[in-house]
C-alpha cells in the first residue's frame, strides 16, 4: 500500500517556499514593519497579545501571496505591503479567536494566548487587530481590495460558525466539510493572491487566475493540515498529533475512514468523536483505523488534486520568477511535514 | 440634598426620543430591512443569535443618529441607510464579544446570547457581523466613511482591552475612565453621527461639529449608563441593579464614593470590587455610600455637562427639525430611567 508520504510525491518541482521567500525578502520586512508599529498601543495588554502569536514562528504564506501577486505584474508602491500586512492581521485574528472557540491550550508549540492572558484578551485582541487590518486597508484606498477582503472577513466568520454545527457530526458530507474549509481557509488564501493583482491595476483575467490558485492552494493546504494532525511527523514539531482527534473535530480522514469502516468501526468513531474523554489508546485505534482504509492517503490525493488545479490557474499568466515561485509552493504545502 | 431625579432636569426641551424616531421612521424601516437581510445565512445559527440580539429592543439610537445627520443636510440616497445598518452591526458585535469578556447572563433583560448559544457562537457570530459591518460599509465607496468607521472599529476594541486592566482598579484616575468610556462608547456615537454628514457630502465644519456632538452624547449616555446601574428605576427594567458591583467594574460613581469615603469605607470599597462574591448587603451598603457622598449626582452632572457641550456644537449648524430633534435626543439620554 502506498504511504502517505509516498502519495505527496506528485510534484516534480522544487517543493520548496525558499524561491517565494527570496522574492518577497524585501517587502516582508517592510510588512514586519508595519505589523509592530500597527500593534504598537498604550493599551501595552495589545503588542504583548499581538507579539506572542505574530512572533511565534507562522511562516506568513499569505501575506507572502500577496506580496508576490503584486511583484509579479511589476507592480510599484506600497500598497501591497499594506494589503498584505491586513491579511496577516486578519489571520491572527482568526486565530486568537479559533482558540477561543476551541478552548485550545497549544498554539505553534507554544501556550495559547487564552492560557497566557485570558480568553477576554484573545477575543478583544483579535477585535483590535481586525479593526486594525480595516484601518490599513483603507488607508490603500482601493475599493475593490477592500471589497474582497472585506467578504473575506465575513466569509471565513461564517465558515467558522457552521463548522461549530458541524463538528462533531459523523453524518456530515464531504461536501460540508469543503464548505467548511473553503470558507475557513481558502476564502483569505483567495483574497490574499487576488488583491495582490488588484492593487497591481490588473484586470478580472488576472484577478481570477490567481482567486483560483489561492483558493485551490488554500484547500489543499488544509486538507495537509488535517492529515498532518494524525501523522507521526507532527510529534516533533510542537503541534501534538491528535489534536483535532480530542476536540471531537470532524476532517476528512475521520470521514474517510468512517466511511469505509464496518459497523464495529461506525461504532467506535461515533463514540470516540462525541465524548470528550479519548484516551491514547482510543487515538492509536483511530490511526490504525484510517492506516487500513487508507484515509491519509485519500486525504493527500485530494490535496494533490487541487494543488494541481492551483497551478493550472498560474499557468495562464505570463512566465515569470514570481509564477514559479508560486507555483512551487504548490508543492511546498502539500509535501509539508509541519 | 439634591437627588439624582433632580440633578437630572436641567434640559429644558422635550427630552424625547420621538421627535428623531418620527423624522427617521421611513429610513429606520429599511434599516431593519437591510439588517435582516444582511443577517441571513444558510448557516441558520446565524440569524438566530443575531436576531436574538437585534429584536431584543434595543432603542437603536447609533443609525438613527446616522440617519438624522444625513437627513439633516437633505441627503438623497441609500447610503445612510447602509452605513446606518453597519453602524448597528458594529454595536451588535460588541454586545455579542461584551457579554463573553464580563461572563454576562443577561443582557437587556433576556438571557444573553452566550448563555443560550455558548461563547463560541457569540464570538463568531460577533465577527461576522464585522465582516458584514465591513461589506455595507464599502458598499457605499465613501473612503472617508471607511476611514471614520474602521478607525472606530479599532479605538473601540482598544478601549475594551483597556478597561480589561482597569476593570478592578480602584486606584484609576479619572481621566483613566474617561478615556475606556471615550473609546468602548463615545467613538461610535460620534462616528455614527460623523458618517451622516459624510454621506451628504458636507466638509470639515460639519463633520466636526457632528463629530463632537456624538462624542458628547456618547460621554453622557455612559456615564447615565454607569449611575443606573446604582439606581432603583434599573429594578422593574430587566436591568438588574448592580451588575457592575458584582463584576466589580470601576465606574465613575465608585470611583467618587472611594475618593470621598474614609478609612473604613475605602477599606470596604477595596474589598467589595476586588473580590467576586458580593451579597445584596454590600450592594445597600454600596448604593448607601454613594448616596451619603453625592456619588450619583455628581456623575449625572458630569453628563450635564457634556450633554451642554454636544447641544452647543449643534448649534453650529443651520436650524432644521433635525436639529432640533437631535437636541432633545440630548435630554432623552441624559434623563433617562432606562
Amino acid at each position: 500500500m502506498q504511504t502517505a508520504a509516498e502519495a505527496q510525491t506528485q510534484f516534480a518541482r522544487t517543493d520548496s517556499i525558499e524561491p517565494l521567500v527570496g522574492l518577497v525578502a524585501g517587502d516582508m520586512k517592510a510588512v514586519n514593519e508595519l505589523i509592530i508599529e500597527r500593534t504598537g498601543s498604550d493599551v501595552t495588554l495589545i503588542p504583548e497579545v499581538a507579539a506572542h502569536l505574530i512572533d511565534s514562528g507562522g511562516k506568513r504564506l499569505r501575506p507572502m501571496l500577496t506580496l508576490a501577486c503584486a511583484q509579479m505584474f511589476g507592480y510599484r508602491g506600497d500598497g501591497h505591503v499594506k494589503l498584505a500586512a491586513s491579511v496577516e492581521f486578519m489571520h491572527t485574528a482568526t486565530l486568537l479567536h479559533d482558540d477561543v472557540v476551541d478552548e485550545s491550550e497549544l498554539r505553534r508549540g507554544k501556550a495559547a494566548a487564552r492560557m497566557v492572558w485570558g480568553n477576554e484578551a484573545s477575543v478583544l485582541v483579535g477585535d483590535f487587530l481586525l479593526g486594525q487590518a480595516f484601518r490599513m486597508m483603507v488607508e490603500v484606498a482601493s475599493l475593490p481590495a477592500l471589497e474582497v477582503l472585506s467578504r473575506a472577513a465575513a466569509v471565513i466568520a461564517e465558515g467558522e460558525v457552521m463548522q461549530l454545527k458541524t463538528a462533531h457530526e459523523l453524518e456530515t458530507s464531504e461536501a460540508r466539510y469543503m464548505a467548511v474549509i473553503e470558507a475557513k481557509t481558502a476564502a483569505l488564501f483567495a483574497s490574499a493572491a487576488e488583491v495582490g493583482a488588484i492593487v497591481a491595476g490588473k484586470g478580472e483575467a488576472e484577478r481570477e487566475a490567481l482567486r483560483t490558485y489561492g483558493h485551490e492552494l488554500g484547500l489543499a493546504f488544509q486538507l495537509i493540515d488535517d492529515a498532518l494532525d494524525y501523522s507521526g511527523v507532527q510529534a516533533e514539531l510542537g503541534k501534538r498529533v491528535g489534536d483535532d482527534f480530542r476536540d471531537g473535530k470532524i476532517t476528512l480522514p475521520v470521514l474517510i475512514a468512517y466511511w469505509k469502516g464496518d459497523d464495529d468501526e461506525k461504532s467506535f468513531w461515533r463514540t470516540a468523536m462525541r465524548e470528550g474523554n479519548q484516551t491514547d489508546r482510543d487515538l492509536s485505534r483511530a490511526i490504525d483505523l484510517m492506516a487500513r482504509h487508507g484515509a491519509l492517503e485519500e486525504t493527500v490525493a485530494r490535496a494533490n488534486a487541487h494543488g494541481a488545479t492551483a497551478q493550472e490557474a498560474l499557468m495562464r499568466l505570463p512566465e515569470t520568477p514570481h509564477r514559479e515561485a508560486l507555483l512551487d509552493v504548490v508543492g511546498f504545502c502539500v509535501n509539508r511535514r509541519f
